[in-house]
């Protein structure tokens, strides 16, 4: 469905005319030299709009990309430029599509972030993104407006190695699985209720989504299943089961990555082992495991081998960590050639483990290490910053904070009104980086009341910043969430994680010498995680809590760097509040 | 909740700076004659956001101002100049409020009327709107973007004659009415369904309401009615009846206007007659009748006397008319002091005409005449043009059309299109002034393939138009369904209605005596209505069925006239599509 041409074509993506006029001369004698090398522009035209879809077999509307659920994949090669013409049909909201993974180096206005990077593409008009997949690996994209996401808009954007290239490991064949959520009520009522005294939180998911595809209260095992009601579907619905075709005897790159608006997962495939090879567009040492923990915002590859009894299909099975699981696991069908597609295993599928065995995540976590000769972090940072997570109260309304202060986002982004220098576009008090000493993370705050602000944290262009993410307890005794924390425009290596109130001595047990590469990273209750980043790709950053109804409660920052380098931002991008009016003649 | 603040000052509404001058003299001049021939300003903050509400005693997401709804009456006096800032405080998206039967003379950006007055208010950000209120009459607001409308963004505005003035009637006391209908379906889901194939229509709502309060499934008048189940209705909750205290023996004014998505209304009051004294603003030849008519968009202020049994309370009763009601009526409670507001009728509530009796409300509509004092209409026209009116099919999906096009309204409001001649704003192909003479107007289309454009009827400043709205067989046969036509920025005569389709001789019939002065009119099953209006408002004006899907589905037309000598638009109005781009300089 998706109108997609290649055009082995020309324009880069550098900010500046010098450096457009290099790189334009670059690629021509790249052209000259073979198209092999050269990379391509993949153009797409895509409309987003409201859709009637049943992706759990219950109709609802969605948010679809050119009449589906979900987008259409992208798929590029490394060094490509993308170029996706988005138009906005939805009557009278605004959208953008924020390209989960991708630095956006040098292009940091086509981040696809509301209040940051553009303003929301109005109904009926287009914005371009364009801008280069510099990395190979697993991404995806998605709404990054109000709880857009949540409604459905996002797909997978696959990147391989560049011709020429090659993976560090070897398979045969590839299976993309895009894991996700799924509410029965709108994200009106869910934002509304959200933002309401009495709070009204979501709850649990109805359904968890294989390529946006689930089955609604029965399950595709009921036959294998006690207390299940097997489910009524043809093989042409919308939420007919995910099956994917494998050769018996061959190596597969299955591409794993989760934007669930709330459930933490974990993946496992009956009879199956998986080899980890790849997080969030990064290599990490490989390592065997049973099964996956998949946190909302993060991706993984991982390698099996098609080495079971042909005879049999095996189910693939999706639970849920680190909330008490009221949603039944998604299923979907590893079908080995020649079985029929639709022939249903005949074993159980596989039990994810329980989900408060948070032994068994951290053990997984934890084997997550670099691959040799990723980049190595920088010995020491220039700055540390420490971020408690707390759940807090706000004039009655509920509200995450970050040291106290919850997010609140302003109508003019802040890559215009920064590097513009525009007054009165959001609150100029920098923010708290870090918290009381005598804080107790182990209990509910004593004084839950936070603030609220629209403060930057600005970093200083190419140094390199810690941040220690610390976890507490929430409103409630002995509750402490997971918080997956994604970090815009940056990779960041994870040099460790704890239990408890990180302190100094902590600093002694970061591993340097092969922390993971990644986007996005987990706490886990009462702990804490140390990252460290260059700061080195100049825009404003969003850092925040992956969890879509977190970060509608204020779970984030802003980081800010080197935003005078930035290059020519387009008009289109800052159609709105103070960049809007600055960028208004006087008259026409 | 509405904050309000009356200030007796200064800024008057002419778009030039000579007329601005004229008018601050002139304003000074009146001030200094005494306060009372003065006209106020009258400002208004209002937040637009989402809200729980149960309007009809389920719970739903509505569109509220200031956390309410309906949203709050406006007050005014003619002469008056209202302010009503406005944020915008939904998640995503925008909103335009458009004040309904007040003519903008001079504000014409003023008129709240997506794609032609101003852009959409972005999410977070302010617009002001400020507009005089020259003529007392009852009017209402309401959202003109999506179906917003439908989602509860409306109220009522009242304007009274200018301190010293004398309304053409005695009364002692005033209620307001302002009836709409409900539906449980979210806005989303009825437009994405009526712009599907197959067509989803929305079918019947679920409740009417009186000024927003209904109850569904269930009946006040259980007690009297057979085959009704009672409501459990406590006297705080958001659905509790609507009670209208009055004293005995004295003469009230109701003020009825009707906000309906789709349901044409009849209003009848137990034991009382009513006396017609003004429709849309303005005022007509008092008749007496037992029940009132009232289509979308229209308005009436009718007398009553309180002269019945004082002992008693009365029902207030709103039925459906002119299509097959599957919504019961709505009940409010005439309450006769000293009776208890809760004491409920003991009769019968009155039962509105059956819905297809159009013999009885067109018996009701031709009695509406101007009266005496009220200005005539030209005795001729410069220009005449007809409008058919029919549903269609475009590539499968279900349209109306006027002369065979469909309107499809543009991104950049035709006010800053046309002033700045800009060009790709809209389809310049002026729009057909008629339809073929062999058209069978009693039969379905015989081709219902139609068209679409954003064409518009330019209309030559300060002449006399004539449009005769010709009804015509809906896709199925022995349908045609009533269409409230309700023209922006102007007043018209309505000259005339007749049955099957015009002709030239029934010009003859045209009432240039005493024509009735409205914004609204009816066009009835198989009929036609002729009316007639001097374009001496310059500006870009809608003109619609008042059903919210059908004009979501393309049942309008656009009037502009003399837009070259509208005054300075506010840039804030013009910060999308063409107008957006062409306001913005180069590069700041």
């Amino acid at each position: 469905m998706s109108k997609h041409k290649e055009t082995p074509t020309t324009l880069p993506m550098m900010a500046e005319g010098a450096a457009r006029s290099l790189l334009l001369l670059l690629c021509c004698l790249l052209s000259m030299l073979g198209g092999s090398l050269a990379w391509k522009a993949r153009h797409f035209h895509w409309e987003v709009g409201y859709v009637f879809w049943k992706p759990d077999c219950q109709e609802k509307v969605m948010i679809g990309i050119n009449g589906q659920f979900p987008g259409p994949t992208i798929r590029a090669k490394a060094g490509d430029i993308i170029v996706v013409e988005l138009k906005n049909s939805l009557p009278t909201e605004g959208v953008v599509i924020h390209w989960h993974g991708i630095r956006q180096m040098g292009t940091p206005w086509a981040d696809g972030t509301a209040s940051l990077s553009q303003c929301p593409i109005k109904p009926d008009e287009v914005f371009v993104y364009r801008f280069k997949v510099d990395k190979p690996g697993t991404y995806f994209y998605h709404g990054h407006y109000g709880m857009q996401r949540a409604a459905g808009l996002y797909g997978s954007l696959v990147v391989e190695v560049a011709d020429g290239e090659k993976e560090p490991f070897h398979y045969d064949g590839e299976l993309n699985l895009l894991l996700s959520d799924w509410y029965h009520q709108d994200i009106y009522t869910q934002m509304v209720g959200l933002s309401s005294v009495p709070f009204r939180w979501i709850g649990e998911p109805q359904t968890l989504l294989i390529n946006g595809k689930g089955q609604y209260n029965c399950s595709l095992a009921a036959h294998v299943v006690a207390e299940q009601s097997a489910c009524e579907i043809t093989s042409s619905s919308q939420c007919a089961p995910v099956t994917f075709r494998v050769l018996p005897k061959k190596t597969y790159r299955l591409r794993i990555a989760s934007t669930t608006s709330l459930a933490s997962l974990n993946l496992a495939i009956a009879n199956h082992k998986m080899v980890v090879v790849e997080a969030d567009g990064n290599y990490v040492q490989p390592f065997a495991v049973d099964d996956v923990d998949v946190y909302s915002g993060e991706s993984y590859s991982v390698l099996i081998q098609t080495d079971q009894d042909p005879s049999s299909n095996y189910w693939i099975s999706v639970g849920v960590r680190g909330r008490q699981p009221k949603t039944q696991p998604a299923l979907a069908i590893l079908n080995y050639y020649p079985n029929a597609a639709e022939k249903l295993p005949t074993s159980v599928p596989p039990v994810t483990p329980v989900w408060n065995d948070y032994t068994h995540s951290k053990s997984f976590t934890y084997k997550i290490l670099a691959l040799q000769g990723t980049p190595r972090p920088p010995s020491s940072s220039h700055r540390l910053m420490s971020l408690l997570n707390t759940q807090n109260k706000l004039n009655g309304y509920t509200k995450w904070s970050i040291n106290n202060v919850s997010l609140v986002l302003p109508p003019t982004p802040y890559l215009g009104s920064i590097k513009h220098r525009l007054a009165n576009a959001f609150v100029t008090v920098k923010p708290p980086e870090s918290f009381p000493v005598d804080y107790n993370v182990m209990k509910p705050p004593v004084n839950p009341n936070t603030t609220q602000s629209s403060g930057v944290y600005m970093l200083e262009f190419n140094s390199t910043v810690d941040v220690i993410l610390q976890n507490a307890n929430a409103l409630s005794e002995n509750i402490s969430e997971i918080h997956p924390w994604h970090l815009h425009g940056h990779d960041f290596w994870v040099l460790g994680y704890g239990e408890g109130r990180f302190t100094k001595n902590d600093v002694k047990s970061f591993n340097l010498k092969n922390p993971p590469l990644r986007n996005t990273v987990v706490i886990f209750p009462y702990g804490w995680t140390a990252i460290r980043f260059v700061a080195d790709n100049p825009g404003a950053w969003a850092f925040h809590c992956h969890i879509e109804p977190h970060l509608h409660m204020g779970m984030g920052v802003i980081f800010a760097e080197g935003v005078e380098l930035v290059g020519r931002i387009p008009k289109e991008a800052m159609t709105c509040g103070l960049t809007g009016k600055k960028f208004m003649n006087p008259y026409p």
